[in-house]
């Protein structure tokens, strides 16, 4: 059985109990991050860490060294080891919460101590899909007004992948308003006319750290990038279009809705993006 | 300390221990009820019960008989018993989850079994408040596309809560491109022109259950009620304004962010209402 952390504490995975009232159970009073590690190295992990602290801070939950990066370095560090997964791929899931309280909407008493979560996982990338395609869907963007901060309120992505995995595909690509916002799990790139382009940050999306890496990614290969929307009705007649994430990587979408999406292959410009991403994420 | 109800078993609070992975913590894929009891009567339990079997429903949770009316009114009717509350007032908070499973965003394995979750506890009115009036803040509507449905997805109403809090108001007063929705945890009431107003029904808003009760009030009393939306703008020049919900009863809003709503006092309709209300709930 697998070993998670929990508040100070590596337990076995059944041993993981959070009291009912924990305003991550009641409200989804929380936020989260997954990281990818590698032969047991974290990849881009200031990147999630400082998302981390952005979220908490968002929300004003104030874990202090309960969730700060070094101490939740350790965590993956200590996950890693306990687990065996040191080799090969994993990932790490983690959640901090404003903490058991009496049910209130407004934030409990200070002294209330946030619960931090942990747990890490075998990963094992998909590489045919990688290599051959995916397909998605398209979904309204049901989400709310702040989507740049990574909380556990997903019931909108909940919906938007139940949709997805019931089309037979991997990924729902959704959209507020007549334009793309993301993935319900990812960042969504266009390449249309030689230029990649993606939605630029706002409340809207979530500041994606494979987003980060894949522009400089094209930074390095002189593929010009373009913060810039795309509208629904142009989604289906892009020249290529793929998903990024952290468990994602580059992903090439084949076709959406069920409809081919350029020639129906993965593009030039996505396989170069991802041979790049591939290089970065395995050196 | 409190007995409380997990997956059938009624144990004392501090052994109600849900799974980290559980999906109400990790996704906040759950449904609530809060549900008031006076001298071990249930007010409304048909409504509310209806409702989470609505919600339930709207995100595809199968519960069957762990979350029927019948079940859950028996386990209410224990929950007052074995907690000495079946004389005065109480809550009872419901909620039901889609239980714990493998994090993956799309729905877990056919045969996870949703987790019910139940509490009593003691209640007090505030009737001071009840005559006086409370002051309201207006904040914007931060939440989802689906507020129809009573999720446990509440940052939104969290953080409006929280700045009501902060400016010694009871309640935040939510608006969405430019028009009023509904309170933070209420339903918004205004009167104006001696109609009584108050948001049509929609994905926008709760179908309360307060709502109902108080819009039967008045047609026995003869006040005009029109399912009207009220724009922001406007809200600061209606002639009384109030909130209503299962803990709130017929609350009348005396100032907003500051200012006096009509002449500053509770308004003579907002009482006419109350008064009914009160007689109903007392009954």
């Amino acid at each position: 059985m697998s070993t998670v952390y929990l508040n100070g504490r590596y337990v076995p995975e059944a041993e993981a109990l959070i009291p009912a009232n924990d305003r991550g159970f009641i409200f989804g009073d929380g936020i989260y991050e997954v990281v990818r590690a590698i032969e047991g190295r974290l990849f881009a992990w200031e990147g999630h860490a400082e998302r981390l602290a952005n979220g908490l801070a968002g929300l004003r939950i104030e874990a202090g060294a309960l969730a700060s990066s070094v101490t939740l370095r350790a965590v993956c560090d200590r996950l890693l080891a306990a687990n065996a997964l040191t080799t090969g791929e994993a990932t790490i899931y983690l959640q901090v919460t404003r903490g058991a309280a009496k049910r209130m909407h407004a934030f409990p008493p200070p002294g209330t101590v946030p619960t931090v979560y942990a747990v890490a996982s075998r990963f094992v990338p998909d590489r045919a899909m990688r290599a051959n395609g995916a397909t998605a869907i398209t979904y309204p963007d049901l989400r709310w007004a702040r989507c740049d901060l990574k909380t556990v309120n997903l019931l909108g992505p909940v919906l938007a992948r139940q949709a997805a995995a019931e089309a037979g595909s991997y990924e729902a690509i959704l959209h507020r308003d007549g334009f793309v916002t993301e993935g319900a799990a990812t960042t969504v790139f266009v390449v249309h006319g030689g230029v990649l382009r993606t939605t630029p940050l706002s409340t809207a999306v979530l500041p994606s750290i494979t987003r980060t890496v894949v522009r400089s990614c094209a930074a390095s290969l002189g593929i010009p990038v373009r913060e810039e929307t795309t509208a629904l009705t142009a989604l289906p007649s892009v020249d290529e279009l793929m998903v990024v994430g952290t468990t994602t990587d580059v992903q090439p979408i084949v076709a959406l809705d069920g409809r081919p999406v350029g020639d129906g292959r993965p593009g030039p410009v996505t396989m170069r993006l991802q041979q790049a991403f591939t290089q970065r994420l395995y050196a």
